[in-house]
Parts: C-alpha cells; structure tokens; sequence
C-alpha cells in the first residue's frame, strides 16, 4: 500500500459529490451537506439521489454519470449492498477518493469480508483511493469541508486550529475531538481511518505531514495494518518537526499469532509497538488527557533538545511533587547556581533557593521579587524550560496584573524558553497567561509530564548523526531450517562470532575437534530438524576428556533417534566451553506489523521470568546497540555492580547490530534468530555465540 | 505522643480565643474573626489584644489572664518571639489546645527549633495540645469553626461535606481543598498540621475517624514523624470503614539515615512507606487529581469486598482502554454468562455482549435497549461495579431523559452496585447524573482507577481472619553484636533453622564436624567482629574432603587475621552445603518510621541489581508472609516455572512469619537481622539459612 500516494485533494477537494444524499440534516447523507454549508465550504457540493430534483436547496443529480463533473472526493452512504456499485460507478468517472461511510463489511466477517475485499480491487484497478467503508470520515476545518457525520461537526464552537487529530475509531475518535476542543485543542483536520481497506492511519499521518495547517498530531489507534506505511509517515513527522502524539489500546493483549521461536514468545507485540514509537521520537500516553496535555503544550512550538527544568513555587510541597515527577520522568532538574542562590537568600532570607526554588507566600506579598527570582532562573539557571507553581494566588485580583506584568517581562528577554504556570481560577483569567505565552496546568503532576513530553520531542527532532547500520550484501537462505552449524555459517559471514567449534560427522573426527579446540569441551546433537536440542538432552556440557568425548557421542546419538526417529542426524557440533562471561540472549522474529525487531536481554532467569528485555526495528548501528543494552535493569551485571568483572560491552554492541543488519539482509524468509546464550566476555575479550537457531519462513506463510 | 489523647473540642470547639487578633479581616489575626462570623460560627468568639477594647465588633481583652472563661481552643497569632509567653499564659488557664499560626520555629532550624522545644515542654507539663507551629491552622465546616488564615476560608461557594482534609503542607494544602471545592468535594473538616511539634497528621486522623461528619479521609503528607500513631489512626479508621486516600510526596528521596546492614541499604524508605499503607488499606495516589476521583467515588460508600467491572460501552474503542486498565490495576472483568450474551445478540445483532458489552451507538438510538442490557450486566454479569461509556452523547437532548430513566430503573432494583458513567457536557446535566447515583467522570482511565480503589477499600474493611503472628517470649538480645552462631542459635529458639552446623575452636573439632555433618560442608570464619565474612575471603563452600578442612581452617584463620588484626576470632564454623535449593533472602531492618520490617526477595541478583523484594511491618502471620513471597517479580521461580521443581513454599513462609515474630519480641535493640541466603528447599524439604547477622543498636541511638 506504501507505493501508493494519497491524493491531497482527500483533505482539500474543490469539489464534493454526495452518493446517498439525504435531505433530512439528520440523516448520514445529509449531515455532512449541512455542516460544510454551516462551516462554509467553498468548494462545490454534488448531492447525488435518483429520487430528489433538489437536495437541502442544491440541485441533485440522478447518478454518479448524471454529475456535471469529476468530483475531487465522493462521500458514499448507501448500505453495504450497493457499495460495490456505486464505486464502480466513481472509479468509472475517474474520482480520485471516496469516503465510505457505510458499514456491514469485514467488521462483521463472512460476507462482508469479501465484498470489502471486492470494493478494494475494483478501486485499485482504477487507482482511486478509499477511506473506510465504515469511517465516520474526515473534516479540514480549515477548508470547511465537513465529510463526517461524527457528532463534533455539530459542537457549536468549531473553530479551525493546527492539530491534525487521526483516529481509528469513530466512537472514541468524537470523544476525543470534542474533549480536545473542551480543553483548547484546536483541531485542523480530523479523520476516522475505520476498517482501513485501503488508506490506514499511516497513510493519513502522511497526508497530515504535508498539511500546511497542521502543526501537531494526535493518533489514536487500537492495531496497526500497515507497518512500514506508519513508520514512513512518522519518520516523515519528525524530519518536519511535527510531534506525534499517540495512544495505541490494547496493551494488555498479547497480539498477534503466537510465533514458535522461544524468542518470539517472550514478550507480547505491545513492547515492540512502544519501542518502536520510541524510536520514532513519538510520546505513547496511557490517556486521552494526558494526551491533551501533550498536545495543547507542543501547540507552543518549543522543543528543547537538552531539556532542563526549573521551578519557582509558593508552596514546599508543590515544588517535591514536581521534583518526582520528573526523576521518574527523566527530566533533569539541576541546581542554581551558587551565585545567584546567595543572591535570592539576600533578597528573601526566607526562600530555598536550589532548584525548585521555594519563595514561599512571600512572593505573592511582594510583588518586586517576581522579576529577579524569575529571571535568575531563566538567565543563570539556563533553563529552557521554566514551570511556576502559583495555585489560586494567580488568580487573585491583586496577583494577576502584577505576576503577568512580570513575568511577561521576563518572557519577552527569554522567547526561546518553555514556559509553563500551575494556575487555578476563572477561565477568563487562565486564559490571559494563555495568551501571555503562560501554558496553564491545573495540577503540578500532569504539567511536569507535559513538559518532559517536550524534551522527548526536542531529542528526536535533533539531528542526531547515528551511525550507520553495518552494510551487508543481501543473505541468501537455504531452502530450509539450517543446522546449528550452518546457521552459525551464516551469521559469521555476517560478521557474528561463535565460539570456536567443529561439526563432526563420527567419534574420531570428535575426538580430534576437542584435542584442537582444547578442554573442555560442550558437545551438541547436528540436526536440521532438532531445534531445541537442550529440551532432548541434545547438549553435553563441561567435557573434560577424551573418554568422555567418546561416550558422549554415542548418548547424543542415542537421545536424537529416541526423542525424533525420522530427524536426520548429520553428526555431533564439539565447541570450546565458555566460562568467565554473562550470558545474555540475542534474537531477531519478525513481527506481524514492523518487521525483523531485534532483542536483547540478559540470559535465563532475567528473560524467562523477569522479562527483562529490550527491543528495536532492524537494521541499526552499534551506538543504537549499546544504548538497547545499557537501557535493561538488569545492565549493571554487565558493568561490573558488586565487584562483578566489566563486560565487552563494545563487542555486545557490535554483535547486536550485525545481527540486525544480518536480519534485514536476510529479507522477509527470515522467521526468527535465536542465539541463546551469547557469552559477554571479560571487556576486550569479545562476546560470542554458544548456540544459534535461524528459522525460516515456510513458503505458505 | 501517642499516649496523649487528642480533644475532641479541637475540632468542635464552643469559644474560642484569637491571640493578636486584628480588627484588619485581611491580616491573619483578623482573618479567622471575620471568617467564622461569615460561616456563622454559633460558638464563642474572644479576641485578646492589648492595645483594643473592640475587635471587628466584638468585645476583646487586654490578655489571656482576663478572658472571661476559659476557651476550649486559642488561636495564636503573634510574632514567634512572644509564643513562649503566650502559650504560658494559656497553660496556666488550662486551656486544652492551641493553634499555632506563628512561623520562625523548627523550620528555619537554630534558636527557632530550641524555641519550639521550650514551647513544647510548657504545654506538656500543663496537658495542653498544640497544632502547629508554623500550621496554617484548622476548619470545621459543619460548627462554622474557621480556625485557620488560608485563602480557602474566603472563597465563595464553602458549603459543608463529608470528606475530612489532613495535609502538613499549608499551602500545598489550600490548593488541595480549593481544587476539592471546585470538582465537588466538599470537606467536613480541614487540617493543616505545619511543623508537628506536638499533633500529627496520625493524631489528627483520629480525630476525624471519631467525627460524626467525616466519612472519607484524605491525607498530604511530606514526611511522618509518628510512625506508630498513624498507624494506629490508620488502623481505626479502617474499623470505622472510613477510607483513607493519602498522597506522600518524596517519592524519589531516598529517606532516613543510611542504614549499616547490607539488608537495610536495598531499598529506601518509600518502598516500606507504600507497602505499610498497602497493609492499612490506605489508598496512595500519585497526584491531586487521582485523590480527587478516588475521593469523589468514595462518597457513595459502596466498597465491594471482591470488585469486578462490568462495561457497557457505545465505542469499542473505550472497552478496550478500561480493559487495558482494569487488568493493569487487577480489576478483574469476567465475562457475561453465555445464556445473557446469546440474548443480548438476540436483542442487538451488532452488539458485541461480552463484556465490555459493545452496543455501539445503536444503544442511543432504540433507548428501549437500555435497560435490558444494563439489568443482564447488573443481574446475571453480577458484576458488583457497572461503569457505563456514554460520552457526549449523554448530554444530547434527546438521550438525557431516556438515559436517566433507563439507567435509574436498575439502580433502583439493585442498589448496591457501585455506579460509575463516562459522561460529558454541561455541567448542569452531569449534576443530574449525579444526584441520580451515578458518578461522572469525564475520562474512562480516571473512572476505571477510581472503581479499582473502592474495591481496594473494600478488601481493606472486610473481615479478614487473618492468622496470628505467632507468639514467642520476649527474646533477650546479647549486650553486643552476637555472632554467626549465636545468632543461629537465637533464631533457632524462635523456631527459625539453619543449616546443620557446628562452631569449632580448632582443626580436630572442624573435621569431626565435617564427618558427621556429611561432605561436602561450607567453613565460614567465626568472629563477633566480622559481620559480612565473604568480603574477606571469609568463606569456603564446596569443602569435599578432610584434606580441604585441614587446610581451609589455616586458610580463613590467615585470612581474617590479615584483614582484621584486632577482630576476636572464635575458630570456624562448620555447616553443611545446601544444595538443589533456591537462594532466598530475609531480613529485618529498624524503620525510623515504622519500627521493624521484614523482607523478603531471592537471592543474589534479584535483590542486588533488580530490587526485586517485599516490605511488611512485624510481625505478621504465615498467610501474610506467603502473599508477601508470592507478590515478588521472581515468584516464578520458587513456583516451577520452566520445569524447575517447586519450592517449599509453606516452609519459607513458617519462617518468614517467625523471623517477623523475633523482630517484634527482640524489642528496639534490634537494629536488623540478615538471612542471606535462606535456601528453599524443593516442596517438603523445608527452608534453611545458610548464614545469620543479627546488628544490635548501639547505646546512644
């Protein structure tokens, strides 16, 4: 779907034909009639009914022919049974985009599955693009044009603002739009993706990106249909400095059909869905007011790259709320510096003057110090961005005029800074620090998170240079499952160490393997159809001697043919053991929306129980790697806690994005890699793979 | 303190006494005057000024030796530097409490903080209670009683509720109650405590769990300086099924002096302070507006011993964000019985009845489906809470009356359901949703949370049979640090075993101990002086043969003697080698807050990078003590996961029960005890430590 383009005409058409228009401004097919008539549309609206002359005062036309010309958009609200016509009728007259609001298609299933799928194919054949079928539509406030018959068209205080709000959902989409315009968000476009048969949410962040109106964009979605499309479309936000802002439900389902690699199983779609949104500098809420927080700050424009915050408060306890909000959060709130700390004790003995800077009621009582306090933090604090905490006392008919006045002052030598006010009172008032450049906050809490939110935004928007991911000439897999050894093959032409070892086909060829490679030895069961050779007995470890070689081999053989008689058995791998290292466990599967995601996490019990794993798209470069393996709980095992030798982390790293540009190499035939363990060496000592599984996609799937 | 009783007339005086009062209503010896004549306060007012005969209209006194009786309460409202003779005054006329606006005190530290001692003493010796200093004082809304100088006294709209407000914070505390007022939660009685130097916030809880017009209580605190007393407030309030709501702020201060033991320094203090609240049943939240919702839902009184959430819900979409929350919180939401979702699809063919039931907007069309959807959620789900998803569509018109109707219908016939809508709109109709018993909320993650913490609270009040603690003899500690061995030997008696082991004061002794013991056996050094013996090499495991005791005693007798010259070596302690267990973790370590509290984790990693552990006040019962090992992250791996056998879990918890019961019988010498590591036996092969340090205070502390 990627290859596509959308059409922008879908959120700007000069012209608008109506297929199912109703004359009733209450029915579907005539909402969207009235509203862009109320919200004046310029452009030209084609009422289409084969029973109507005249259609809410317009004149209508009897058929998608009878239209005197090519429409930009064609909204479409006749049931399910006629859709098939009707877009036929359209992709006939060359529309270039239809919003189908109708439903009854694979949001039920069965037949509604492939009549969908058949809407589908005859807009493809004719390059028209469809939104829906059932989506609520879309509406550009901006151009009047009103394709929805969501309820906000309605609202009586539409007015047209610059944040682009997406929406999978239409029930909650309207829920969304009209709290947002309760909270001051403005919306510039709004659009209802619903079934996503053709354009997704991918598609319409895309469309939002190249939006002269939109500054800011809120998604909410509950699964993603096209991967690659969002992730384009989200890259292409942050290369523009528009901030997304997402909410994606259904955390608490492990999505997905269950993959059969042990890698794959070990955390569910929504770990990878976070880290890829990460990635993508995107800010992932848990809720819609905290998404409205988020939004109706960025509003403001100011992304800090290195966000610092410092605060100015009348109340202690307000400013420790603050303070662990943004430990928690990451945002750094260092001191003052020394000097103009004594300076602020000179002018008010009894404020503390760190950071937050607690001035007590005192501030309130006197005026004059407003200014120095606050321009001491911005100036020789350097803070960009700056949160006051002034409660009601804001709103006190004595404090307003003299806290703008001054702190306006100090915004208006300090453009570059964020600023932000926890303020309460009458809206009349809060709105005039709005207007002041004052973001207001009810509550210390949701405005601390607004504001790391901003600095998360100020990172990605950074051009950060990160290396490059390692270039690898295309992998071609074998036909079917490698054996241990020639996964390792693989990989080590791809630049992926293994511990030094040797397939050996019989006992003697054992025996000589171990006296090269050196006691002691592990010895594992050489199986194409063995995949998980512990669970059969299949490993043999710590072989300190020859007799044992020999004996070994026969119980590995013996074990292979119990536990699966018809695999084919091709030998016995002998390996140095590993010892002094941590073990931790690399892997790559193939998520049903992203594609190869890379993970990384200690060995054994830190994955198996603990969960304690991190995950990225492929490929990346090594300073990516080793920030995946700094960013687990478990990291200080690695960097030498409680006397603990210091690992190679450089050659973790290094390992890491091989293995990712190995799976974006190895194209979509790639199912998984599993290397478990991998041994963390003492540093300058490497990391190597004891054990390797690739699986390889079978040709159905 | 907490033998001191608290009375009861500080909360409902009958006169009362304004110290410096001013004839100004804006200065804060005027304020409280003008206040309670404004809420029509029915008690006594008698100012005391020197330089007045007339305060605000009322007669005044020159002194507190001529008030004309004696009040129930004074208000002091004079520079600190004239407290001490004022509370003198008072004291020598048996006043029983006083409220100390004046600042200066122990918050500024120095002469301040020997000031308020002396002010403390006074009052002591003449049984008077004092709130404050530095406290902005307290209100008691339903007597008119307006003893305090926040800004909350002269707002608007003050009206009596039922919700008592304790907060340390002054003026965290008014923006508290102002944003309280403004969502609809009005206070019975506000409480601002300052600096605690005689009534707590525990002190004060008391109060209001015994006040007639307090039914839900909410709690600021910064710090706690009465550990025992509010636990015991805690403990009242949940006999009086009063929830308590509690924000403590400092999270990410790690709090209290650094503590010696190796136990002790795993954890700060707030991890302990959550999980006593989590004990008491008291409700913690992270921010202002999470108290409100929780305080606002708690009015209705309905606590569901065993919550579950039943949803019916107009967008899919917000079933899907209320699940994801529910299951976070551990809300359980089953599903509706297959009989009530047959009929249900009868009813509405798109309806999705599972739960959350999905009507879609179908539900607002043909509101004759409301109430028999609801009724099946209510009747046949059986679901104790019914959180309905309704948005702005609650407020059209058309849908209110019929909504209201419908909905009231239910609640009528089962009106002990705890009844939540997601509703928005004008705030005159969410007014009619409320007084129908339906409690609004704007944002259905806000909802769900609230519903989660009435099924907290009703866990908290019901009747739970716990099991006993067990009881032991007081236990008589050493004068001094006592060691490996007598600390065994100590925990032994109190039912606690360790593995078999012998103390040995020569090579003989040790290898008949071996003998007998079994090989293999651990040697540890043996020394009253050396507490943490790995550290120096203190420490041989896996001793398989005579040969390695002989020269192992020589061993760590070199070693100890190397690293600490003076220590008094005792021999070598012979034990036998566990093995095939899992390595626990136990300790106990003296709260500054909460006195002794156990812990428990696994061992090694989980306790030393991961935090991974539990928190409990002693002693406590073996249910508590497995909930407790059942609640880690790494509880999987006592419970065979991934093929491991299961661990005596009934064990490990018989002695996490009786080492609680040893810290509560040793009294407050015991600083804290170190079980590290306890092995977990597989299942009927019971729980023993492998080692034991039991620090012992010290004189002076």
């Amino acid at each position: 779907m990627t290859t596509l383009t959308t059409p922008a005409c879908l959120l700007a058409p000069r012209s608008v034909a109506v297929i199912g228009a109703s004359d009733d401004p209450g029915r579907i097919g005539g909402r969207p009639i009235a509203s862009m008539r109320k919200q004046g549309f310029t452009g030209r609206i084609l009422p289409v009914n084969p029973n109507r002359v005249e259609v809410q005062g317009l004149p209508a036309y009897a058929s998608i022919a009878d239209l005197p010309e090519v429409p930009d958009v064609a909204i479409v609200a006749v049931p399910a049974s006629q859709v098939q016509g009707v877009v036929e009728a359209l992709a006939a007259r060359g529309v270039p985009a239809a919003i189908l609001f109708s439903a009854g298609f694979a949001e039920v299933g069965g037949e509604g599955t492939a009549m969908q799928a058949g809407i589908v194919a005859t807009a493809r054949r004719a390059g028209m693009r469809l939104l829906g079928p059932n989506s609520l539509g879309l509406a550009n406030l901006h151009t009047g044009f009103i394709g929805t018959f969501s309820t906000f068209a309605g609202a009586t205080d539409v007015h047209p603002g610059r944040v682009g709000i997406v929406s999978q959902s239409g029930a909650y989409g309207s829920h969304l739009v009209l709290s947002a315009m309760e909270a001051g968000v403005y919306p510039s476009s709004i659009v209802m993706t619903g079934n996503e048969a053709d354009l997704t949410v991918g598609d319409i962040v895309r469309l939002l990106v190249d939006d002269p109106n939109t500054d800011v964009i809120a998604l909410y979605s509950e699964g993603i249909n096209d991967g690659d499309g969002l992730v384009e479309a989200l890259q292409a936000a942050r290369a523009a400095r528009k901030p997304v802002v997402m909410m994606k439900v259904g955390r608490s389902e492990l999505g997905g059909a269950a993959a059969q690699s042990h890698t794959a199983s070990i955390a569910g779609d929504d770990a990878v869905f976070s880290a890829v949104l990460d990635e993508l500098g995107v800010v992932r809420v848990r809720d819609t007011e905290e998404m409205l927080d988020i939004l109706r700050l960025a509003m403001r424009g100011i992304f800090p790259v290195d966000n610092t915050l410092g605060v100015i408060t009348v109340s202690g306890g307000a400013g420790v709320i603050i303070s662990d909000v943004a430990e928690e959060l990451g945002l750094p709130m260092p001191q003052m510096p020394a000097a103009a700390q004594a300076r602020m004790l000179e002018m008010l003995p009894i404020c503390s003057p760190r950071n937050p800077v607690d001035t007590t009621a005192q501030f309130i009582n006197d005026p004059s110090l407003i200014t120095p306090f606050t321009e001491a933090i911005v100036n020789e604090g350097n803070y960009r961005s700056v949160l006051g905490f002034f409660s009601y006392a804001a709103a006190s008919p004595v404090v307003t005029e003299t806290l703008l006045g001054q702190l306006g002052r100090v915004r208006d030598r300090y453009p570059d800074r964020l600023y932000v006010v926890v303020a309460r009172g009458p809206a009349e008032i809060m709105a005039r620090y709005e207007a002041a450049g004052f973001t207001v906050f009810g509550d210390p809490t949701r405005a601390t998170t607004a504001i790391a939110a901003m600095g998360r935004f100020g990172r990605a928007f950074a051009a950060h240079a990160r290396l490059p991911a390692p270039r690898l000439a295309p992998v071609t897999l074998p036909a079917e499952t490698p054996t241990e050894a020639q996964a390792k093959a693989l990989l080590a032409d791809a630049g992926i160490p293994s511990a030094p070892e040797r397939a050996c086909q019989d006992v003697d060829a054992a025996l000589t393997a171990a006296r090269e490679i050196g006691f002691p030895v592990v010895m594992k069961i050489l199986s194409p159809d063995i995949l998980h050779k512990s669970e059969i007995g299949g490993v043999l470890l710590d072989v300190r001697d020859e007799a044992t070689v020999r004996s070994g081999f026969g119980t590995l053989m013996q074990r292979a043919r119990a536990a699966a008689p018809d695999a084919r058995i091709e030998g016995v791998l002998v390996a140095r053991q590993l010892s002094g290292g941590v073990e931790c466990i690399m892997g790559i599967n193939r998520d049903p929306v992203f594609g190869p995601i890379a993970m990384f996490g200690l060995g054994g019990v830190f994955v198996e129980v603990l969960r304690d794993v991190v995950f990225h798209r492929c490929p990346f470069g090594e300073d990516v790697a080793e920030s995946m393996i700094r960013s687990i709980r478990g990291a200080p095992l690695l960097l030498g806690a409680r006397g603990r030798p210091v690992a190679d982390i450089a050659a973790l790293a290094r390992t890491l994005s091989r293995l990712s540009a190995f799976a974006a190499a190895a194209g979509p035939r790639l199912q998984s890699v599993d290397l478990n363990p991998v041994f963390a060496m003492p540093q300058g000592e490497g990391a190597y793979a004891a054990d390797a599984v690739i699986e390889i996609r079978s040709g159905g799937e």
